[in-house]
């Protein structure tokens, strides 16, 4: 039998989805999950987009142009200029989610033995992508104590190597919920230009940040136009991510260009997930203002509610819609297979028809490169009901108490 | 400014697109261009799949599963009983297009420098994908002469090096229309067995054989169970080219739990395409016998006059819908692009609203590896209306007349 590549050895275990056949297991002796592992917005798609799904008249479901419908990226030119992100729509190239942006870029500007920078804990798909590529990831470490807040420059710097070839950021971050101010991101322009890098932005919970706090694209960053590359994507913004849309945007004609010989070999990205993304840009600020009160909501629920638990911190995240909480507990890992193998909690308050109830939540370990970060961490996400997330902290304070005894 | 990727300048220039400028050019002149060089089915998709967008009753459209949706896959491990392949759904994962199958097989069983074995001419973004994959391609040449069938095995033989990782094999054929018979894969099968290769069959042409020819999926070949992987899509077989849903099949374990890390990085194929997919696999008989009977009468009058037009020979392609046919020019490339900016033909047949008429062909150049084949010949496209391809043999004909005086 052939032996599969090297790089399919290499690809990590994802972090969120290790867990999943303990949770199907509990599932199956009636125990009700409270999955706050994954980051599945639970909220409805906008009507309008829905709609536009059931007005499609078009007799041959035929290939799209491999840049994407130029109805799209013209409205998607309209949406960047909303958040003073001047781009024309030739600069914007429709993808398969933002997970094809992330690849395409990869493949496009880095070769294989390059070194990408990226601040841990990251989104570990980053590290699928970078091993797909043959790329070396190198970390900077962002810590629990100050938010998890951009490391300094000189971390950065210290990471440089003569085959670094992009900076990687995530902002607002996943899976830490930080949000970068515009200084922060300044900071890393002197390291960017003296060492002639391209920086990545995965810029895809842009619209999830709180308490009026304001968000600097890397697009905007001066003199860094020839250097920036966005990575965004609908899924999230419009609680769409099954139609697979998201974008890599730059004003680099050279990256362009390259991206762009890779999406005509893979011919167009999908076009009804253009169709409704189109339908979701304009005339859904009335649905966008909802979801972001829900989740505001949200967030300061179970972030305070976190944080009441004994012994546990959370950082109150200004975006996105994740923490990264640290527990009481020296492994974590342990305790999350703990809770769906060998607990669950029961009271008058349990759902129906259930024999119990746990939570699911993400080792955080899994997020870091540094063996030994993050072990007591979980990352956490609040895309239920606050009525759900209610219960998933009484359960976890619950289950953090029988697993000290 | 960062230099882009190695990979990224040496993905090829698509043979198909690179004369596209011209041809849009040649429009703006108020030229009718009657596309032979794409292989885009103007065929509507199936009316039930077309309900079955109407009928999407979800609230959100959320992710899928990344093995794509179970119905979806029972209903595929249905469809291919009925060609006498069994495969369970678990053999299944659902891809974005056959593009990402390819890309996704080329990772999960490629090491870069490893090297694919495959026919020339071969469908262009094969090699866009192997570059991307850092994988070394040789070619084994099929000849006009014999129909282009699948070279004897005493050539593959011959590219074997210790670095030979697979075999990649498209049946029936694009670009060439040729269908291998049972004997012909058979011969495949001790260079395989011998030197522990996969062998990776792009079969998505499955439904397009003509004359009653029978089919042989290399999954039914025995021995190779741990061998071959099928790449497949739905695009052609329904007409639903933009939905973007493909597969791979494989018996080996190994190869399907290593692609499906690479599929839990992208997260999940589209969610719409594949309930457009869904509905298109059963009760659509009807459906499936007018667009063989259609393809048909193309073929049988397209390459009859093709063959009527002095100098030109094109073989009987028994699958898929085109022909590599060599025309009496030197420099086949050379010719195409004149059809475009020095040529148009006008009668009385031509349609009304347009000064005149030209073709577009693909050079077949671009389709093969080894410097100088295929420089007279040309790829085309039989998928125009039968009064459409009509005109443009008439054209052809004319232009080849023009070209030579």
């Amino acid at each position: 039998m052939p032996s599969i590549s090297l790089r399919g050895e290499q690809v990590p275990a994802s972090p969120i989805r290790k867990l999943v056949p303990f949770a199907d297991a509990a599932k199956e002796r009636g125990t009700k999950v409270y999955h706050l592992n994954i980051g599945q917005p639970d909220l409805p798609t906008p009507r309008k987009a829905l709609d536009a799904l059931k007005g499609v008249d078009r007799t041959t479901l035929e290939y799209s142009p491999s840049q994407g419908l130029k109805s799209l990226r013209e409205k998607l030119s309209g949406y960047y200029g909303r958040f003073g992100i001047g781009v024309t729509p030739d600069e914007i190239i429709v993808t398969t989610g933002g997970s094809e942006a992330l690849l395409l870029t990869f493949m496009s500007c880095l070769n294989p033995g390059d070194e990408l920078i990226m601040t841990e804990p990251c989104y570990a798909n980053y590290l699928s992508f970078a091993v797909a590529c043959g790329i070396t990831v190198r970390t900077v470490t962002s810590r629990i104590e100050n938010g998890f807040a951009l490391p300094p420059a000189e971390d950065f710097e210290a990471a440089v190597t003569p085959r670094t070839k992009a900076i990687l950021i995530c902002n607002p971050n996943n899976p830490t919920g930080s949000l970068y101010s515009e200084e922060e991101l300044n900071s890393l322009k002197d390291i960017v230009l003296r060492h002639d890098l391209f920086l990545v932005a995965d810029e895809v919970y842009r619209e999830f940040r709180y308490n009026g706090a304001p968000f600097k694209s890397a697009l905007e960053l001066e003199g860094l136009e020839d250097n920036v590359i966005v990575v965004d994507s609908v899924s999230k913004r419009y609680s769409e991510c099954g139609i697979r849309i998201g974008m890599i945007v730059s004003h680099n004609k050279e990256v362009l260009s390259t991206v762009m010989k890779f999406c005509q070999a893979r011919l167009s990205p999908p076009l009804l997930g253009q169709i409704v993304a189109e339908a979701s840009i304009d005339g859904t600020e009335e649905y966008s203002k909802e979801c972001f009160e829900e989740y505001l909501g949200r967030r300061d629920f179970f972030i305070e509610g976190l944080n009441r638990i004994p012994g546990v911190f959370s950082p109150m995240p200004m975006g996105a819609f994740y923490t990264v909480a640290s527990l009481p507990v020296e492994d974590a890992e342990d305790f999350c297979r703990w809770c769906l193998t060998d607990f669950h909690y029961k009271d008058e308050g349990t759902p129906e028809g259930f024999t119990g109830e746990t939570v699911m939540m993400a080792p955080a370990a899994g997020f870091y490169r540094t063996e030994g970060l993050g072990k007591n961490q979980v990352r956490m996400a609040y895309v239920l009901r606050k009525e759900d997330l209610a219960r998933a902290l009484l359960v976890l304070e619950k289950a953090l108490e029988a697993y000290k005894s």
